[in-house]
C-alpha cells in the first residue's frame, strides 16, 4: 500500500465512457434529501430506506428487515450463540402466545406491559372464548414450564435462551429498530439456586452485549444498573448496556441483564428441593438483546451519504468497480483485473462483490455502493493496470489510497480491520467529548440543554428522579436516570446530589432517551 | 469391533451398587404407558413429551419446543440454508402482520385461509381501529414488497426467504408438530422473468425437501405433484414430498414447492419492464417446510421405548454409561475410562455426552437414554475394562456389540453412518410393504381398510376426486389424492380410471391424510 492520496484515478474517469453522472442519479433518485445534523430524524429514516436495510409496511411500527439488516442480525447470533452455549444456556422455542391467566399472575409485571400488549380475539369468523395476549416478552410463557420442569437440587441451573419476535403495541412515535411494535430480540431465562451465582451470571451476559456493541458494531457503550424507577417490570434490579446519538444528544438502553430475584419464582412456583431436603425458591434471570442494535449502529456511523457499515457486520465488505475505457482491449484487461481481484479476495475469506454493470457510471456506482455503506471500494482502471495497482476508497473517513496489486488481499484484510477499529474510536472519541460532569441543578440544566450525556452525583432515592423528571418534561420527554456506571468514578467524601442537596450515593448517568 | 453379541455385561452388572432398578423406573415415571400399536394417539403424545421434545402450554395447538427439538430444527437449517444461498435466494424478515386489504387482495388465497386466521383487535383496552391478521403464510405480506423492488428486468429474479413462526388456528384436533396453531417454518418467495425459470426452481427446492427428508431426518417420500384439488389456494400448482406413517395408514404432506403462476403478481402488481421496454407480469413461486418435518421423524422411527433419533439429527449421537463396580479402585478406572472415551468421541467431532450420576442404576440410565432416542449407548464395566473394549447398544435395532477401546472414536463412525443409513432403508422397506397398486373401485376400498398407501390410475377429474371423498368419508376423515408420483410408473395402454371408468392420465397416490 502507498500513502499516496492524490487523485490519479481523475485521469482515469476522464476516459469514462461519457453518460452524466449528474443525470443518472436524479433520475435514480440516489442521495439523501435530508443531512445529520439537518433533519435527523428524517435523515434516519431516508438512510434505512434508501440504503435497503428496511421497507415500511401499511401497519404502523412494523417493517420488513431487508438482506442487509437480516445479515448484522445473524452475525451477532453467530458470535453469541457459541458463547452462551459454553455457559450452557440450551435453545429452545416458547410460544407466541400467553393466556390472561399467566399473563396476570406477576403484578408488577403486567402493570409495566399491560397497556403495550396486542390481543387476538377473534379466529376466522369467531370470536375466541378466552382473548389470548401476544407475547411482550417470555417471562409469563416459560416460568410455568420451569416449573415443571425443576424438581431438586440437580435440576438447577436451568438456562434456556429462543430468538424470536415479540410485539408491544406501542403508541409513541414508532421507529425502525428503535421503537417497533413487532421485533425480533433474544431473550434468556435462567434459574440459580443461589443470588451469587444469578449475579455472577447478570454480569457475564451483560459483557457479552457490551463486546456485540464495541467489537461488532462499533458502537461504545457504558454498562450500568438502572435505577428503581427505570428497572425492569417485577425484577429485582436491571443492569444495561447504554449507547449514546451525539446528534440527538439521547441516550439508548442498548441490551438488558436482569436479576428477577425471587419474585417470578414466587409467583410461577419455581421450586426444588435443596441439599438438606427443604423446599427452596429459585432466583432468577432474564436477558436480552434486539434488533435496536442495529438501529443504534446506523443512528451513530452512518452519514450524509448513506450507511456506514463496519466491515465485521457487512453483508458486502469490499465493492469492487471497474472504471471502463474507450478501448475495448483495455477495457477486457480492466474487467479481467476486477474478476481476480474479487478472486483474490473471496479465497482470503472477505466479503466482495463487483459491480460490472454496463448502464451505469463509475460515479453513478460509487454513490450507490456508498449508499449501502460498503465499507472498502476499489476502483480499477487503465492508469492503475500500468502502474499495478489498484484505487481503494475508505468508506468511514473518505481515505484514497493506492494499493499494490501484489499481495492486494492481505493489505484489504488489514485494511479492514483498521475500519473497524477506527470506527469504534472515532465514535468513542465523539460519544466521550459529550459526557459532562456536572455538581449542580444549573449546571445539569445547562448541559441538558447542550444535549450532554451527563454524569452527576445522586442520592439514589425514587422521589427526587421523580421529581427531576417532571421538572425537566417537555415535548421530547423528560430526563431520566439512564444507568449508575458499574465501573464507578471516584466520589469524594461529603459530596452532595445535584438535585436534592442529600449526600450522594453514586455517580449516575441522565439524560433524555429514546 | 467384534462381532461377539452373548451378554457379557450381565457379569458387569452383578456387580454394580445394589439399588432396584426397577423401584426406581417406577419412581421416576419412565416408561410409556400406550404402545405405538396399541394407541397411536396416545403413544406419540407420551413420546414427544416424556423424549423431552415439547412441552404443551395453556393455549391448545400451542407447544413449547424443547432444546431437543429446536437442535434438529437447527441441523436442517444448517444443510437447507446453504444450499439456497447457492440459489441466490437472500435472507428477509418480513412482519408477523398483515392488514385485512393486504389479505384480500387474491380471492382463492383468502378463502382457502380466512377460516383460521387469528385477528388481533386489541391493544392494552382499546380496540384497534382496523384488525389486523396474524399470517398464516406471507404471500400478501411480500408481494406489495416486491411490487416496490422489482421494476425491470435486471430486477429479477428477485428471490428472499425467512425462518418464522406462522399461526393457522385450526378447529381439528392440534397434534405436535403436525398440526399446530402456531408453528415454525421456512418459507421461500421467488419471481422470474419467465415460466420456465419459475418451473425448474421449483424441483430444485423440492429435491432439497427430500434430501431433508431422507438424508437427515432418513425418512423416505415420495416426490409428487398435487391434484387441482389439493393445491395452494391461489397458486398455479403444487409439488409435494409425501411421508406415510405405516401404523396409521396415514399420508403426510411432507413440505411443498408451489408455482403459483402469474395470479398473484396479478394481484400485487408484481411487474417488470421485459428487454424490450414492455410491461410483463413477473412468474412467482413459493415453497415452504415446517417443524411438521420433526413430527413426521418422530412418527416414523420412534418405538416403544420412546424416542429413536437418526445419529445426523440427534443432539446426543452417543451416551457414555459407566456400570459401578463395589471396587472403589476399579470404580475410578472405569469412570477414567468413560472419561477418555467421551473425550476420544469429543475429539472426532462426534457429539457425545456420559451419565455419570451415581444416584441412578445403569438400568435407569439406559432406560432413560433410550427414552430421549439417542442413537447409540456406550457401556463400560469391570469386565470391558479387562477386555480393552467398550460395549455399545444401538438404540434402533437394539444391536448389542463389544468394540475394542483401541480406534473406538473411528468405529463409532462408521457405526453412527451404518445406523443412519440402516433407520432410512427400514423405514423405506416398511413404507413399500404397504404401497398397495390397485386398478378397481373393490381393490381400492380393500386396499383403504387394509391402511394401504393406494397407487391408482387416475382420469384427473376434479369432480371424480369429489366423488371419491364423498364415497369415503368417515369420521377420520376422506381418502383424498396424495400426489401423482414425478416419476410416473409406465400406464399401458387402455387403462382406466379406478373411480370412474374414463381413460386414465396418471398413476396417483390415494389415501388419508393428516
Amino acid at each position: 500500500m502507498d500513502g499516496g492520496k492524490e487523485d490519479n484515478n481523475a485521469n482515469n474517469t476522464s476516459n469514462v465512457v461519457p453518460k452524466s453522472s449528474k443525470g443518472r442519479k436524479k433520475e435514480t433518485g440516489l442521495g439523501l434529501t435530508h443531512t445529520k445534523d439537518g433533519n435527523f430524524g428524517e435523515w434516519y429514516s431516508e438512510v434505512v430506506t434508501k440504503g435497503e436495510m428496511i421497507e415500511y409496511s401499511d401497519i404502523s411500527g412494523c417493517y420488513t428487515l431487508r438482506p442487509t439488516s437480516t445479515h448484522i442480525w445473524r452475525i451477532l447470533q453467530k458470535f453469541f450463540e457459541p458463547e452462551i452455549e459454553k455457559m450452557e444456556v440450551e435453545e429452545c422455542y416458547f410460544e407466541l402466545f400467553v393466556s390472561n391467566k399467566s399473563l396476570q399472575k406477576e403484578k408488577d409485571h403486567i402493570q409495566g406491559f399491560a397497556p403495550e400488549v396486542a390481543w387476538v380475539t377473534r379466529s376466522g369468523d369467531s370470536d375466541l372464548e378466552n382473548p389470548i395476549a401476544i407475547r411482550p416478552t417470555s417471562e409469563t410463557i416459560i416460568y410455568p414450564k420451569f416449573s415443571k420442569w425443576i424438581r431438586g437440587h440437580r435440576d438447577l441451573p436451568k438456562k434456556v435462551y429462543q430468538y424470536c419476535n415479540v410485539v408491544r403495541w406501542e403508541l409513541s412515535n414508532p421507529t425502525p429498530f428503535i421503537r417497533c411494535r413487532e421485533f425480533l430480540w433474544q431473550e434468556g431465562h435462567t434459574a440459580h439456586a443461589t443470588k451469587e451465582e444469578a449475579d455472577i451470571e447478570v454480569l457475564q451476559i451483560l459483557e457479552l452485549y457490551r463486546r456485540l456493541y464495541e467489537e461488532y458494531l462499533a458502537v461504545p457503550v457504558i454498562k450500568g444498573k438502572k435505577s428503581e424507577l427505570e428497572k425492569f417490570a417485577g425484577g429485582l434490579y436491571t443492569t444495561t448496556v447504554e449507547a449514546f446519538i451525539p446528534n440527538t444528544g439521547r441516550s439508548v438502553q442498548g441490551a438488558t441483564s436482569h436479576c428477577l430475584g425471587q419474585n417470578f419464582a414466587k409467583m410461577f412456583e419455581v421450586k426444588f428441593e435443596d441439599e438438606k431436603g427443604e423446599k427452596a425458591l429459585a432466583w432468577q434471570n432474564s436477558w436480552g438483546y434486539s434488533i435496536r442494535m442495529i438501529g443504534v449502529m446506523v443512528m451513530v456511523h452512518s452519514d450524509d451519504k448513506g450507511l456506514v457499515m463496519p466491515p465485521k457486520v457487512s453483508a458486502v465488505q469490499v465493492i469492487v468497480i471497474n472504471v471502463p475505457h474507450n478501448d475495448s482491449d483495455v477495457n477486457r484487461k480492466i474487467e479481467n483485473a476486477c474478476l481476480e481481484t474479487v478472486e483474490a479476495l473471496c479465497a482470503m475469506g472477505i466479503r466482495v462483490k463487483q459491480d460490472p454493470r454496463d448502464n451505469y457510471t463509475p460515479g453513478w456506482k460509487y454513490a450507490h455502493w456508498e449508499m449501502k455503506g460498503v465499507p472498502l471500494r476499489i476502483e480499477i482502471g487503465s492508469r492503475d493496470l500500468e502502474n499495478k495497482q489498484v484505487r481503494t476508497v475508505r468508506r468511514d473517513n473518505g481515505a484514497k489510497v493506492n494499493v499494490p496489486m501484489a499481495g492486494l488481499a492481505d493489505t484489504v484484510k488489514v485494511m479492514l480491520d483498521d475500519i473497524q477499529q477506527s470506527m469504534f474510536l472515532v465514535a468513542k472519541d465523539k460519544r466521550d467529548a459529550c459526557v459532562q460532569v456536572i455538581k449542580t441543578w444549573d449546571e445539569f440544566i445547562e448541559a441538558l440543554g447542550q444535549k450532554k450525556l451527563i454524569l452527576a452525583p445522586w442520592c439514589d432515592e425514587e422521589e427526587v428522579e421523580k421529581h427531576v423528571k417532571a421538572k425537566t418534561k417537555e415535548e421530547s420527554g423528560a430526563c431520566k436516570t439512564l444507568c449508575s456506571p458499574i465501573d464507578q468514578p471516584e466520589m469524594p467524601e461529603g459530596t452532595l446530589c445535584f438535585a436534592s442537596g442529600k449526600p450522594a450515593k453514586k455517580w449516575t448517568y441522565w439524560g433524555r432517551s429514546y
